[in-house]
C-alpha cells in the first residue's frame, strides 16, 4: 500500500490465474489450454507477417479479423468487437454494457474474474447461487438487474445450458445487456450466436485460447448488435487504440478461416473426455457432466487439495479452488489420451 | 447511442488516432514510426516462438521482458511494468495513480490521450498553458494537483525539458506522482529514468513503437518505484492476466538487447531531422526545435490544413491537428532521406 495509490487500487482484489509453471516435463493440466498445436495455417500467416513492417501501426480496427469472424458465423463486421484476448473484451463490457445502477447478475460458482472486474470498475454485483447440481436456474434471474453474465458452458463446473433456456432468459429480461461468454462453447455446446440477430440485448463472447489452440496469442471477441459493439469500441478507443498487434492479428484470421482444423481438434478433445470420464467413474469420482475441455470431479473419500497435491508430485497439474461449495472439486484440463491415461494411473495410485 | 449504454461509455470522447490507409505506395509520415526494419534480432526471436508453444499462455507477468528491461536501465525487474503498447500503460496509471481528488496537470498542448483517460475514468484534470514557445514552465505545475504527465520530448511539439528543469518540477511536487511519457526520449533527450532511485513518485513511461520500431508489436513499460509498479500490476491483474503474447515477448526481449542496433536507427533519424529542419528554413518553414523522430513545423503564409491536402494529392500524409493554438501547425515524422526529400521537394511546389 503506498500514498500515491489511488482509492480504486487501494480497493482492488486482483484475479490470480492458474500457475504458468516455468518447468518443463510438466502434464499441465491446469489451465484449460488445448494439447494440441494451433492450425499450421495460422503459424504460417505469421511467419508471413513476420517482416520489417513490424514497424508500423497495426490496423486499429483490426477489420480483417472482424471480417473473416463475422463471414464464420454469418453476421455482418459491425457485429464484432475483438480484443486482447476475451478478458479484455470482458473487462470492457462490464465498463461499457453492465455497469448500471442495478447490481449486475451472476452465478455464485463461475469465472473468478467477474467480480474482479465489478470491484475495478465499481460495479454493483449479486451472485445468484447455482442449483445443487451446479446448474443454473434462469428463472433466478428474472429479478432487476444491471446485466447478467455468465459462461455456457459454465467455469468452473462445465455444465452447458441449452438454448431454450437462454432463450428464456433472454425473454424474460429484456432491459438489460445478457452477456453470454462461450468460452468453451466448441466442445459440445449449442452457441447463442445464433440468436444476436433476434435479441439486441444479447452479447457473445469468444476466445481464441481454448478450442482454437491459440492461448499464446490473445485474441478474443465478442458478436452482438451494432449498439453493443459500437459501445465496446468506445471505450477501446478510449484506452489503447492498437490492442491486437499485427503478428496475432494475421494469426488470428487464419485460424478462423480454418475451421476444419478446429472441428478437427475440438472433436478430439471431446472423444478423450468422454473416455476420461468413464475411467474417472472407475476410481470412484464424481464428475459433473461436462460440456468443456475440462472436468469437474470429485472424489467422495479423498480430499480435493491433497488429491492436488499429490499429482503435482508426479509432475501433473491440476486446478483447486479453494472457495465455497467447491472446495472438494477438481478443475482438470483434457489433455492428450496418453495424457489422461498418465493422471489416471497416478490417480489410481492416490485413492 | 443505445439505452444499454452505461453511463460512462454515453459521456466518452474517444481518441482518434492517426489514420493507417491501406493503400500502398505512400509516403506515410502521420503517425511517428520507424522508416527503418526492427532489428533483425526481434524478427528472428519472433520466428523462434512461433510454433506449437503458441497453444499455452504466455508467462503473465512477462518476467522474461522486466529483466531485460531493468538490466538496460540499471535498475531492479519489480521497478518494471509492461503493457500493451505505452498507452495500455498510461491508461492503467492513471486509473491507479492519478486518480485522486486534486485534478491531475498536464498541458493544454499534449498527447491528446491523457484527456481521454481522464473521462474514461472519471479523473479531474486541468490543462496548464504551455509558454507561447510552446514550453513547458515546470513552475505552473506548483498548484495542488492529483499528479503531474507530460511527455517528454512533449507531443506534438516535439521540444524537451532537460533534466535540471524536471528535478526542479520533482523537488516542488513530492506529494502526487508525477509520470514522464518518453515515448520519443530515444531522438536525443536526457531520460528521466536516472532519476527513479531518487524520487518515489516519479514513473517514466516508454514505447518499442518509436525509436525501437516495433509499432506493430504493441509493447511498451513504466520504471519507477517498486510501489508505483505494484499499483499497476493491481490494476493490471484487475483488466486482463496477459497482456504481452508470447510472440510480443520473445521480439521485445531481443529488440531490447540489441542496443547497439536502437542507437544506430535513432542516429539516424536524428541526422536526417537536422537537414530537414535546414530544408524546411529554405522553404519558409518556422520549426520549433525537435528532441523527436517528427518536426512541427508552419509557414507563415500558407495554411496548414491546406498544406496537408495538397502533401496527400501527391500520396504523402502528415498530420494537421484541428485544435486551438497548433491549428496552423503540421507534425511531420521523420522519415528516410529518401521520403524527407520527397517531402521537401512537393513543399517546394506548394509554398
Amino acid at each position: 500500500m503506498s500514498r500515491f495509490w489511488s482509492k480504486t487500487v487501494k480497493e482492488l482484489t486482483p484475479y490470480v490465474p492458474g500457475e504458468q509453471p516455468k518447468l518443463s516435463q510438466l502434464i499441465k493440466l491446469n489451465t484449460n489450454e488445448s494439447p494440441y498445436a494451433p492450425s499450421p495455417q495460422a503459424l504460417a500467416a505469421i511467419t508471413q507477417a513476420n517482416n520489417e513492417q513490424l514497424r508500423l501501426y497495426p490496423d486499429p480496427n483490426s477489420d480483417s479479423l472482424k471480417q473473416a469472424i463475422a463471414k464464420v458465423h454469418g453476421l455482418e463486421a459491425r457485429q464484432v468487437f475483438v480484443g486482447n484476448g476475451s478478458d479484455e473484451v470482458l473487462a470492457h463490457a462490464f465498463l461499457g454494457l453492465l455497469k448500471h445502477e442495478a447490481p449486475v447478475l451472476f452465478p455464485d460458482i463461475t469465472y473468478s474474474f467477474y467480480p474482479v472486474y465489478c470491484n475495478l470498475y465499481d460495479i454493483a454485483f449479486e451472485t445468484i447461487p447455482l442449483r445443487d447440481d451446479f446448474s443454473i436456474n434462469v428463472q433466478d434471474y428474472g429479478r432487476k438487474n444491471g446485466g447478467v453474465i455468465f459462461p455456457n458452458p459454465n467455469a468452473p463446473t462445465g455444465r452447458a445450458l441449452d438454448l431454450t433456456e437462454i432463450k428464456k432468459l433472454l425473454d424474460s429480461n429484456t432491459e438489460s445487456v445478457v452477456v453470454i461468454d462461450e468460452a468453451y462453447v466448441d466442445f459440445g455446446t449449442e452457441s447463442a450466436v445464433s440468436l444476436v440477430n433476434q435479441y439486441p440485448n444479447l452479447l457473445v463472447t469468444h476466445t481464441l485460447s481454448k478450442s482454437y489452440a491459440l492461448a499464446g496469442l490473445r485474441v478474443g471477441y465478442a458478436v452482438g448488435h451494432p449498439d453493443l459493439i459500437e459501445a465496446l469500441e468506445r471505450v477501446k478507443n478510449s484506452f489503447n487504440s492498437y490492442p491486437i498487434d499485427k503478428l496475432a492479428l494475421a494469426g488470428a484470421v487464419a485460424a478462423i478461416e480454418d475451421q476444419d482444423y478446429l472441428h478437427n481438434i475440438s472433436q478430439k478433445v471431446i472423444t478423450t473426455r468422454s473416455q476420461l470420464v468413464k475411467d474417472l467413474e472407475q476410481l470412484g469420482f464424481l464428475t459433473i457432466e461436462s460440456k468443456a475441455n475440462f472436468v469437474f470431479t470429485k472424489h467422495p473419500k479423498k480430499d480435493a487439495a491433497a488429491i492436488a497435491a499429490a499429482l503435482r508430485e508426479k509432475h501433473i497439474i491440476v486446478r483447486h479452488f479453494k472457495l465455497p461449495r467447491i472446495d472438494q472439486h477438481l478443475r482438470i484440463t483434457i489433455g492428450t489420451d496418453e495424457q489422461c491415461a498418465a493422471l489416471i494411473k497416478e490417480l489410481k495410485a492416490i485413492v
